[in-house]
């Protein structure tokens, strides 16, 4: 590596991301929390209506009409909303627009490895704050942020990789009490049972400290598309639109499709609930198999695995020959667990079945 | 703004971007330098035979198969190449990677007016070193960055807003008296007239602190896709794949159309020189009704505007008033001048007529 790199870029290891097997026929891909439905007909429509000539020239940089969307859909204004490549891009702009190099970032750990990533990129310094088991979040989290004096602190809900869920009442005294901005990312929100009535667009009204991340990647079916946004008060949103984010970052092609994705709120309902339907079975099935797990409110099962009958890094190795991908984690707390993503029935099924051979 | 944001972004002005009007179809725009000509056919085609259904799953995250088009045609390795979200996340991550804050950034002004924005994001401090008439690299340049000491210094060749173009040999001496990174902005490159054999990749060979930047914005008729790349040495491109960059900063679709238009070199070509030829049309016309500029290696002239028969300014307005957008800068030297992008036959036959009628 070259002389000339900064000294934190030199000295930090990059994100590891799952696996993108090319060869995507034959198998069957539950390790990066891809949604096995495809994007909602609007969308396959509105791809087909693209005109090339368009291309030419440059995009709406306010991506006015995706946030009209947006805002609608979460019932607050485009004020609040600047739309992201990808959830990504929302989690960096968060550093470079209020955390300095040397001040603190918080994060309840395990969670999203990003975060750490991200703030070693931006020279930040990093608190994690560790879970333990039953993932609920650290009791002392208030009290670490508040001594670190956290100028960031980064929350997912659902959690990942576990999938446990946090009651807005548990957000809002985190967000009450945090010293500086409180990230909740909600990569896998959509996948939430509705009966929870989990409304977090409500914690803006109150806390002008709090950011909420959301992504068309999962719940929408385009992780391909690379969109994302972020919902926060005018004063935290305005410097992000104006300043720090690339002012072309979205180009037409992810506005469109972003617009047809979000205003089929119908067919993303339906296959949102059949996820929820799958993620019940896989879940009572891979109990019934001795793997348990938590409860999950995402769209994957965090697997505890007997490490009497195999270990957790084996039967991973084991899936993999099997042309079937699920994630493993080396972290302390996870070591002995697999995070499987819930597929369509016959996904799940062939999981189930893989895992019974090699277990049994 | 929230108090809760940086100082030094709280601080700085956000990137003026170019006027993007909605209603695109009646006006002739010629104020961002986008290609007047659609994609090549086989873009067009990439894009109808897009399948949704692949959007369900991320991209590749090394954007491969576009790498090796892209080191195909530069004769260099996929290893010298980064594929960027435009050209712009490839100037961001030259100072994410290579520029502490509080480090100095120096770059010939007036140029790309992004350059002191993304410096004042990475809170670097900001060296302009002022040109003169005659667009020439100040003789001041390797000096001046010597004494400040530069951890990145910026060139667009042809020059923007000029047109002006430097030869291999002029960069070749200026990389190597830099203390830190040059970095050449090549997004008109493609206009420059090949009889100047102008192939600045060979710099890569012998400079391990240059880093060529492109895009397909303007050459590819591609504004819209957000694409570009960095071409360097493995030493410097490498912490920007694996660590700076986010890890899925390119979706599939800009990657197929990206490997589309590539490839059609021969289209490529024939537009280009097509430009050129409207290029010295247009010039020849202005220089007639008294609007002299430099001569231009790009897809733009900068005309002086006799000030005796119209300001630029109210020029710029009356253009405007009858659908026709060009580029009016607030700088010192450019106050007296326009940046016209070379349109169509069409299109610049009538910015010639609509000037003839506003100054006669």
């Amino acid at each position: 590596m070259s002389k000339l790199v900064r000294k934190n870029i030199a000295s930090m290891e990059g994100y590891s991301w799952g696996e993108q097997p090319k060869n995507n026929t034959n198998l069957i891909k539950l390790n990066t929390n891809e949604n096995p439905y495809p994007p909602s007909p609007l969308v396959i429509q509105a791809l087909q209506t693209l005109n090339a000539e368009e291309l030419r020239t440059y995009p709406d940089p306010l991506a006015d009409e995706l946030r009209a969307e947006v805002a609608k859909l979460n019932q607050i204004t485009d004020k609040n909303i600047v739309i992201t490549n990808g959830g990504d891009e929302g989690l960096r702009l968060s550093l470079t627009t209020f955390v300095d190099p040397g001040e603190n970032v918080c994060f309840a750990d395990p969670s999203y490895s990003l975060y750490p990533v991200l703030a070693a990129i931006q020279d930040a310094s990093i608190k994690p704050i560790a879970y333990s088991e039953g993932w609920e979040i650290p009791e002392a989290f208030s009290k670490e942020i508040n001594s670190h004096n956290a100028k960031m602190s980064y929350l997912v809900n659902p959690h990942a990789p576990s999938g446990n869920f946090y009651s807005l009442d548990t957000l809002d005294k985190i967000a009450q009490s945090a010293p500086g901005i409180l990230l909740i990312d909600e990569a896998y929100a959509d996948f939430i049972d509705p009966s929870l009535n989990y409304r977090s667009a409500d914690l803006l009204k109150k806390h002008d400290n709090v950011l909420i991340l959301r992504t068309f990647s999962k719940g929408y079916s385009l992780a391909d598309l690379r969109l994302g946004y972020l919902m926060g008060s005018e004063a935290l949103i305005s410097p992000i639109t104006s300043k720090t984010r690339d002012s072309y970052n979205i180009g037409s092609i992810q506005q469109k499709l972003g617009v047809a994705a979000i205003s089929d709120q119908e067919y993303s309902r339906k296959i949102w609930n059949q996820i929820r339907e799958n993620r019940t079975y896989l879940r009572n099935r891979l109990t019934a198999l001795g793997l348990n797990s938590h409860p999950s409110q995402s769209n994957f099962i965090l697997a505890e695995i007997d490490s009497q009958k195999v270990d957790a890094h084996s039967l991973y190795l084991s899936l993999k020959e099997e042309q079937i991908f699920v994630r493993y984690f080396q972290n302390e707390l996870l070591k002995n667990k697999l995070r499987i993503t819930v597929g369509t029935e016959e996904q799940n099924e062939s999981v189930i079945k893989a895992i019974e051979r090699i277990t049994q």
